[in-house]
């Protein structure tokens, strides 16, 4: 994986995350993508929605990718290493790498931009905050 | 069904809302009662989230309850009849039953209280406004 | 919560796992549940669908129920205990208590029946084996 | 679009398809594009797993990806193209194109290995069977 994981955690699959094919259904990986996402954010004491220095910020996704290399099953434990691979003006792009027991499971991207929230649910894209960016890149 | 349903709609059983045991997931068909729920209210011209006569009401659910009689598999098309059970001063109570050709799949129960959005996304229960109550009746 | 629980764990709320209204939708508590019970039933050597003495036998769900008492939101870190409610002949019936710094959430119930898959994905009811029951009982 | 749509089908945004920021969480265009491909197929007689020709057939899926241009919000009413960008020896590529009212919501490619499925829910690629073939060119 190229570049160096910021950040690793694990991932049991659920039974309702199962489809009939026996396996992990294709769009349950960019929910698990997400939640490790969060999950390094907060050890960064940040996230995707939150009040960050006077006001609300987001970050809608724009892209997303998957490639999936081999299935998961039911009560797998997955270990998902997210990169940063891009960090924009606006735009972050992470990278995912799923595997169980060393082997490869499915690697994905997912860019969002950063958002301001303003009246009426509107987004309004900005530069990512220098506060939020410092803590990202520490 | 008692009382007589006030909505039919039908619901096509996609891939990803099966599981590994070939059915469909339990927890989907709680979101198949919402969806048959908001089918419904728009044939009235409501809707579970809305701006009404001058304030944004929604209806967050209290209580749901299902009962699995036999499973649903991919592509089957089940039948969904809508019945409201009770409209109290603050709830709705709707029955839904699940069929698929006369057999009888599932049959659930959803109560959602009327609430207003306040400020900071916090919902403060309200009586249902006369107005959208006259058109859950019709 | 009465009987009392045989197991605690926690789940982190998903920011995917909340709906517009800005809480976690109500489906996902059902989701939330049988995660638990999984979980549980590892700690115990068995799981909800597995091979056990020679046979595949799985637990599909006739009944769930869930009251909302307060709502969930994103990142909000939930206590989840369970309790078997009941043992029947062919079926088991567990609860669920979610709270948040002591605050109750939500309580569930969810009634499964032991079953044999059959041929054709067809599953059968079949009485709880023994071994299954002791090490539920444990 | 390039290639030109071989279908199109509508959908309607449901309310637990929406997240917190009140717009489509971004895994679930990976539903829509499914449940759009298996309308498709159902218009040709096929479907992403069935029994065809004395073998049963799948279609797993190795890649996925979308961009997303603008939000969908609950009860929008979806205009989903769909196409088959590639047909290969042993895989489908197909892209599908969200309008609303004519403007872009989002774009995304799926593609699946057709697959025998064998003992123990092992999956084995196969080259995709010609009357299958010859039903999805028609």
């Amino acid at each position: 994986m190229d570049p160096k994981p910021v950040f690793h955690t694990t991932r049991r699959v659920e039974f309702g995350e199962t489809d009939m094919a026996g396996i992990v259904h294709f769009s349950n990986f960019f929910r698990y993508m997400e939640a490790a996402e969060c999950e390094f954010l907060r050890t960064r004491g940040l996230s995707v929605k939150l009040d960050f220095e006077g006001q609300t910020i987001g970050f809608p996704r724009v892209a997303a990718t998957c490639d999936y290399v081999s299935p998961a099953r039911f009560e797998d434990l997955l270990d998902v290493a997210v990169s940063i691979e891009r960090i924009g003006g606006k735009s972050v792009t992470y990278g995912f790498e799923f595997t169980r027991g060393g082997a490869l499971i499915a690697k994905g991207k997912v860019t969002s931009v950063c958002c301001r929230a303003g009246r009426d649910e509107r987004m309004e894209s900005i530069e990512i905050p220098a506060g939020y960016r410092a803590r990202l890149q520490a």
